[in-house]
């Protein structure tokens, strides 16, 4: 294994062979992985084939009625709630399961706003890891059954996102188990990898992606793929919801770090991070592409999850429709030009949140 | 149109252009559609194209767990789960509403357990076409969330699935509206068709593909597409639910058609169809085919979705893991060989069943 990759910090350099439990480097900042070659990387990947559930290659389809309404040339969605889980977050817990597995876990523990632990939880289940699962008191009900149902132990933590981080935090070290965590386990980013991918192979190309971004890893998965194979990034865009927007107030005030906000209350739970770790990637990645940060509001969130199923057929989850909220927005700013050949993910289904 | 396709009656012979509201011949069987060419059918499903969401070409995953519990040699799992709207239906309902469309109707309805008035919802709203979703008065709230987020009217019809039936055709007679029945239109089979022709190009070649069966809808489009290859079908076993088995009882029975049995309710409310309309030809197909039919019972289907998602990672609404309480059952009593190479479609998520 040692050979195959090693750790390493883009923001002060600090390379190494292990990586600490909490994957961050003693800077503070999140682990990148660096694969010895190309080939010792798909050999890594394919010591986790056995756990896939066919994640990922998710259908392109066009958005004529929104793209109609908002005056653009052309919208694509890119369907990632037909994953095997219901979100994208499949693409990445596939492989940090696997991950975990390969680096000797029995059991794995996971704080969630619901759809990475969701996602965990199925890959565990499918790899024989017993899964801990720590989410925020108020996490949607479908969400929970979701998670219990594939034999995970749920861990209910009051006080929002970010406590339920520290509480699976002090879990992890008290137990000495494998922290599987979404937002900052390079091993997800990894394979959130196969997203930008499948982005670089769509023809024509889309000018701009307009993606929902709690900690950004659909961004960060865009950036790797784009890089590794020597393309330059179309615009990214970031939306995230003014009840939580760390990143998109950041944007605004044109600083490099994430800024400190006290959430309030979402129907955009699925980027509800309050201390994005990989947040300062995110806005130099976004900065980089030549793109923005936008944040929206409830209503206007709630509206898009409606016209989406209305007029394109398409039940979303609030999180996704806050992307569509932000292209509104983008534009409504002049910040998106309108010959743009815009892409936007649907990360999550409606099901996800459509509690009884 | 009329030099596209005709209507065909399999019992009767009756030919004609055209089809009555309620798509039965006049000798009471379902029609079929006889196209006039394969480029007119491949013409027709073109005129859908802008409708889709990316339905079908779902992943197959081995279920390596389930098969060393059965001491069976191979079990495939076809995860239909994945499809836009949580279920296979929608490979039907895609096809089903172009037709709709392209027969000039503006408002479809449809009589629906859940799952396919989800389906039509979507694609209706997708066509700009308004849709009357008639369910049964006991299905479950975020199946009705769902079919209500399309924007769908939704008729809840008291006193079981047929007279849900019978609610809508009452309502296509007075309203003079399309009759988008996925137990009654040949449209819905032709979308169907595409599950087998997927089926067609795995390799290794199941020898066994064990479906949960309503109407049967997956055993029509596998008979389709096998016809149209010209290839032999591998051995297909339906299964029901003991609550409702008028398929089981006749095949038990060996008779040629469906008995009037009079349902309890089930978990499994995806195959709760106490009439099918196509029942005799399931019947048929399945003998053809040198398959059998088996009825579980309640427990037995809650124990198989437990197993699944715990062990396999795959969360499956009831009606899905009926399949797999069957090919349990067919084992235990002899009837499949252990040496089969088993393909078992998960029909629908589980989150279709998540009621909070």
């Amino acid at each position: 294994m040692g050979t195959a990759f090693h750790y390493s910090c883009r923001r002060c350099g600090a390379s190494q062979d292990a990586a600490p439990a909490d994957w961050l480097c003693r800077c503070g900042e999140p682990l990148d992985i660096i694969w010895a070659s190309v080939e010792a990387r798909a050999e890594f990947l394919a010591g986790a084939a056995d756990l896939t559930l066919g994640e990922g290659n998710t259908p392109v389809v066009d958005l004529p009625r929104i793209a109609a309404r908002l005056g653009l040339r052309r919208v694509r969605a890119k369907l990632e709630l037909v994953n095997p889980t219901g979100s994208f977050k499949d693409r990445g817990a596939w492989l940090l399961v696997g991950a975990a597995r390969a680096l000797g876990a029995a059991e794995v523990v996971e704080d969630s706003s619901g759809n990475a632990g969701a996602a965990v939880a199925a890959y565990a289940a499918r790899a024989g890891l017993r899964a801990h699962i720590f989410v925020p008191a108020d996490t949607p009900a479908p969400k929970l059954t979701q998670i219990r149902a594939y034999g995970a132990r749920i861990v209910s933590v009051p006080g929002g996102r970010e406590a339920t981080t520290l509480a699976a935090l002090r879990y992890v070290r008290e137990a000495g188990l494998f922290y599987a965590s979404h937002n900052r386990s390079p091993f997800f980013t990894e394979g959130m990898v196969s997203f930008g991918d499948e982005v670089l192979r769509l023809g024509p190309a889309p000018t701009d992606v307009v993606v929902p971004v709690g900690n950004g890893s659909l961004v960060a998965g865009l950036w790797v793929a784009y890089r590794r194979a020597g393309r330059r990034l179309p615009r990214l865009h970031g939306v995230q919801a003014q009840a939580c927007a760390p990143l998109a107030e950041a944007w605004e005030k044109g600083l490099p770090e994430p800024v400190e906000v006290a959430a309030t209350p979402t129907v955009a739970g699925g980027i509800r991070v309050e201390r994005p770790p990989r947040g300062r990637q995110v806005l130099e990645i976004i900065r980089e592409s030549q793109g923005s940060m936008v944040a929206v509001d409830e209503q206007t969130i709630l509206e898009w999850v409606r016209f989406l199923a209305e007029h394109e057929g398409i039940f979303a989850e609030p999180t996704s429709a806050a992307a569509l909220a932000g292209l509104a927005r983008l534009i409504a700013d002049g910040r998106l030009p309108l010959d743009a050949d815009v892409l936007v993910p649907i990360t999550g289904t409606g099901l996800k949140a459509a509690a009884g």
